[in-house]
């Protein structure tokens, strides 16, 4: 395998940072930039990690104990400062980029008007600005950005969806059928989800017009909380998020098991979703760094995703682990109540990629993390209080869980 | 037809400002919102409008003293300043609200990095933060909003480019054939087509999830200059670009014309275009305003647009006209050099509009604004400078004209 020079952006983040740790202990040279934007949200939310994570500082300190390899780091809003990370990018000339510098929550980016409009401007903002900067240093960086499964819609109609691009046929009014193989018709179901399917305009133009080598990752929901390197040492640790618009419905579950409170199901459970444990993403995100796409104008679009389950299942495997309790309350999103979702996944599968299953590592996850540091639960961030319509509002669509 | 109380964004432009009065004209109430970026632009530039235009004080005097009618007038920069958006929205409640307020020259969105992000930022953010507004205000406004045939891209396949969807079928691995209405697959050529795309999204998610009625109007080339109510007073003529990046091929044609230049078409000249008069996109929009859709989770999209032409048959009709010469150069645009173009424009048909013709009008544009101005020509603005990739920068693509 040969070195490359990674530059990883929003690598502060729960999905950034074990893909930083991975990739350096792979042996590649990794930058890291952040904004501490998801550690200000936090502040802002009065939520926590329920992980005690370090600070930057302390976080690289600790690898370089541990393993004597250094990560560089910057602090840069790639938003909305252009100047400066076309200056970093000209110095650093990476290999290639990985886009993790978005704001990555549905709940949150239906909140109100100021997070709709700072979800929208911030990740579009991001995104064009690493591509711009990359075309006008005519660079010959990879970028790999992580997108979301939430693109393609939640539609169930026997199509099992394919990874980003979709084969039609068209009726020409000449009586022919032209056949085209066209990006995905995305149906995205939140603010958070729309922006990411506007990046993937981004990545089509600029793929096209200035050749840029693009990978788009549709990833699931993220489980699971350590990697083989955050496990390393407890100043490396992972986040977990178990708050209303930062907690993945998995996490609140382990999170309300461990403290003795019924599992909430939002509407009947019946949302099929796609799922990867967090130490399988950071294999793809190595794997998709080994494998970039040819300058051939197209992005090379993969599912990142290793099984599907319904909500309501989720629930039931959490409850035969825990014995917690099931309780249904009403659905704050704006969604199908069932829905089904086979999806293709073969290119990392082919490219070596094992799964760690749920059932196999649920297990582990509920007593090194969501056991372990019960203690620090605030027990009345877990429900969601962001609804998706002015309808919705105001009021709480679940009550707070009484402590 | 029922007075409406409509609020004109991005009016002081070239086509917000005669929508504006025209819509004065019928009786309905309304009011103009603009930051004043185009002439911010030509300062920049060091371009000008042939034509002299006035100050919107000046303008909206003149129309006040030619008509009777007032025209409020508010500077907001709806693309930065959400909070005096919704504060203007919430005490206006306009029944309509038309969205001019987008940098829409192609050639200057592809200037250089500073133009590309100021073309994405400033247009999705303006998009975004009226549909925030009027979503978080519960306004039951109706949005329409100037997109651009260039959405489609100028693929050459048998297929006539229908109004915003295109009927599909796909194969499902179940052997069953799924037939869908899709939001046509775009494929836009600069970075400023690319924003009307990502628009096209913002507008599908809205009207899905808070269901917001929104008109689409993907518009053709605009040629001509006054229209009706322009023509009333010297002091409201609308403006007219000839500069190599807001002058539109028509209008650069007539300059060359007006000055004794030969014609200069880009590559073959073989690009067919969709175009249409401003008389009639005046039009358009005043049947848009009186046929808002359903409120049915579901954007409407025309057609706004009443011939094709290629740019070679332009540069023969201005010859025919004036007796100018044509000069082929090179095309600094990543495109097809040769491609046909079939438009579905029904819907504007079905409602009555008439079309004023490339053949019948140009006669009225050349005499009275090309050759009445050619005076205030600055000769050298008319040639593109801005390249389609960085590997044709740096120096000019076609050498400025000699005076």
């Amino acid at each position: 395998m040969k070195m490359k020079n990674i530059l990883v952006i929003g690598g502060d983040g729960f999905c950034g940072w074990p893909t930083a740790l991975h990739l350096s202990n792979l042996g590649h040279k990794v930058s890291i930039v952040d904004n501490f934007a998801r550690r200000e949200i936090d502040i802002e939310l009065g939520a926590n990690s329920l992980t005690p994570i370090c600070s930057m500082k302390e976080r690289l300190q600790a690898w370089k104990e541990e393993t004597g390899k250094i990560i560089a780091f910057d602090e840069i809003d790639v938003a909305t400062d252009y100047d400066q990370l076309e200056k970093l990018l000209a110095s650093l000339k990476p290999d290639t980029i990985i886009h993790f510098g978005e704001q990555r929550a549905a709940p949150y980016s239906m909140k109100g008007s100021y997070e709709k409009c700072y979800t929208v401007e911030n990740n579009i903002s991001a995104t064009h600005n690493i591509l711009a900067a990359i075309t006008h240093l005519k660079l010959d960086s990879h970028v790999v950005h992580l997108g979301t499964m939430g693109v393609y819609g939640y539609d169930d109609d026997g199509i099992e969806i394919p990874e980003g691009y979709l084969k039609v046929y068209i009726p020409g009014d000449d009586k022919q059928i032209y056949p085209r193989d066209i990006l995905y018709p995305t149906n995205p179901g939140s603010v958070y989800h729309m922006t990411k399917s506007m990046d993937q305009l981004l990545f089509q133009f600029y793929a096209k017009n200035d050749r840029l080598r693009i990978t788009d990752l549709h990833q699931g929901i993220v489980w699971g909380t350590q990697t083989a390197e955050t496990k390393l040492d407890d100043r490396l640790i992972n986040r977990f998020d178990y708050d209303g618009d930062y907690g993945t419905v998995l996490n609140r579950f382990l999170m309300q098991a461990a403290i003795g409170h019924p599992l909430t199901v939002h509407g009947t459970g019946g949302q099929t979703r796609a799922f990867i444990h967090i130490q399988d993403t950071v294999q793809c995100l190595a794997l998709a760094v080994e494998n970039p796409p040819e300058r051939n104008g197209k992005v090379k679009i993969l599912n990142q995703m290793t099984e599907t389950h319904t909500v309501r299942d989720l629930a039931n495997i959490v409850s035969k682990i825990t014995d917690a309790l099931i309780a249904n309350v009403d659905n704050p999103r704006n969604e199908a109540a069932e829905n089904g979702l086979r999806v293709c996944n073969k290119t990392f599968i082919s490219l070596g990629l094992k799964p760690i299953t749920l059932e196999e590592g649920l297990m582990d996850e509920t007593q090194e993390i969501a056991m372990r540091f019960a203690k620090r639960c605030q027990v009345n961030m877990i429900p969601c209080v962001s609804t998706w319509t002015e309808n919705q509002r105001p009021g709480l669509v679940q009550k707070p869980l009484a402590a």
